[in-house]
């Protein structure tokens, strides 16, 4: 029996799910354990690939199963927190309704938590990444769409239909002429923010650019080689229109900034992924924020990225275990 | 001494303050006790007028001091929530870092808690209000501006700079080409869902209106007369014209609505403001809400109106202090 309690934490994606033993100081005790999660096996053969994972992970660490406290486990949404459920998110096709939770729980006779990815991302970066030293914190994750995460001291905001956190469906820009998102409506943050809408905003421009530029030998309808790292390196280099692009990036991403900021008035903001690097694009970004935002908070609020990369969901999951293992029961009459 | 627990609650506005004596079920023991709050007269007179009502307030329901567990105030921002300061509201002029939770808490000696008005608003309505069946809640007041607050079960979100739920400044059209906000901005919905607002679209609505309106015979530049109430009770006669602005009026705060699902997923939202009255309003933001938000929690949000006027404040804030009275300390070693 291990001395100091130790948590497993599993994060599940749509292609490959991760996991590693973690310890109370937030520190993993290996190298994370990584599988293949094949939704389309089917949901039986997933959360038999999730158990594997989990005991992958603890023989990593060269323990056993009685030196773990407690497991957490986050999956993308769709998911019903309260009954422990991952519904249909649309990267785990064909899954329905999968009791992850139960499930978990019953095999390894231990108590599992179960949370949405971001938010698990969102609290291993305040546990022990770029907000370690913040109290309050929202992470913003710039990838395919823009997900999100908000840490409010000791509580993760799930929301009451495990919704909370949906950053990128806040809106920046006109309902009626913003750009549309996948969500059906315009404007939202996640239509200009993405890495994905990153690239669809160069198309755009490039369609209308008069001016030399690098991005110009991408300009193609369907060229795989324009990605958002592209047009960060090549602005890097002096690109007059990756520079804008770049910009005007930095612009969208504080809007959706003063838009938390206006809501929960955090003490830092965090964005990560792989746009999420250049110390000039951070201060872009921080620089906008104190310009359109609400003059009070943001003379104090932070803005930095996240330094945890792909790491921080199963650690932020394996830390929501140990938050709920700690976690005092509520005192009773009051309400809530 | 008294057998249950008894808190004043003190509501301080900009032309008027309030407070009485709340029990623990959250029922006023006798009606307010008003003062006016004269800011004119400097902040040691409003100091001294805010001990007077707390005074007169504990007299007005036969108590005396003894009977007190703990005191609530709650005042207009700007404020500091952390240091017990009101900073500069516009509307307390000419006030500057007044001290008011040392000062009440050392006249009186008893534990004092300091609120936003607005977050003290949507705690008594979540205690014993609208929200009352609620698990969480998001209060938006709809006056001269848009203010707000949010509480998740028995946490109100105060914030990291004491500007937690300035709901009226989330952006619901372009930063560019929307109304122009109080706060130098454009597209918030405070420019949009304020009482005031209403009155200003409708101004500019009647400029271009070719059909008949009742609206006409207020087209004044200062015409005092046209107000939201006005407008409200003439489309209830059926005049498109002000049918076409409370409908307008549902739809933004409706997109308001839809960006605080995006962040915070509550169980209810609810509107207070002399605007909220009529259930086919209520409906039709309901409605569009529906229509607008994240396909998942928008299926189970309520939507409701406050139920307790002007009084939720100092109830509310009554109710902040037994909050803190009960609340247990945090459990040693979580971060947070």
């Amino acid at each position: 029996m291990a001395s100091t309690p130790l948590f497993v934490g599993l994060d599940v994606g749509g292609t490959t799910m991760k996991a590693a033993v973690v310890d109370d100081n937030g520190t993993p005790l290996s190298k994370p354990v990584v599988m293949n999660t094949e939704p389309e096996r089917g949901q039986e053969a997933g959360l038999e690939t999730m158990c594997e994972t989990i005991r992958r992970a603890v023989a990593a660490a060269k323990l056993t199963m009685a030196d773990i406290t407690a497991i957490g486990v986050a999956t993308p949404g769709l998911m019903d927190l309260k009954a422990g459920l991952i519904l249909d998110p649309p990267n785990l096709k064909p899954w329905k309704n999968v009791p992850v939770r139960d499930r978990i729980q019953n095999v390894f006779k231990l108590p599992t938590i179960y949370q949405n990815d971001a938010n698990a991302a969102a609290y291993g970066e305040f546990w022990v990444g770029a907000g370690q030293d913040a109290t309050s914190m929202v992470l913003f994750t710039l990838g395919t769409g823009v997900g999100g995460g908000i840490i409010l001291g000791d509580y993760i905001l799930e929301g009451e239909h495990s919704h909370g956190g949906e950053l990128g469906h806040m809106r920046i820009e006109s309902p009626q002429y913003g750009r549309r998102c996948g969500c059906g409506a315009r404007g939202c943050l996640e239509a200009y923010g993405s890495a994905s809408s990153v690239v669809r905003r160069t198309r755009d421009e490039l369609a209308e650019w008069r001016g030399p530029s690098k991005l110009k030998a991408y300009y193609t309808a369907n060229d795989d080689e324009l990605t958002a790292k592209v047009i960060f390196d090549i602005a890097d280099k002096g690109d007059d229109l990756a520079r804008k692009i770049v910009d005007d990036t930095a612009y969208y991403l504080a809007l959706g900034a003063c838009a938390v900021i206006a809501t929960v008035d955090p003490d830092m903001i965090v964005f990560g992924g792989g746009m999420a690097v250049a110390e000039s694009f951070r201060a872009k970004i921080h620089e906008y924020v104190v310009r359109f935002g609400l003059t009070h908070p943001v003379k104090q609020v932070k803005v930095a990225f996240a330094k945890l990369g792909s790491d921080a969901g199963f650690i932020g999951t394996a830390g929501g275990a140990r938050l709920a293992m700690k976690k005092l029961p509520r005192p009773e009459g009051v309400k809530g």
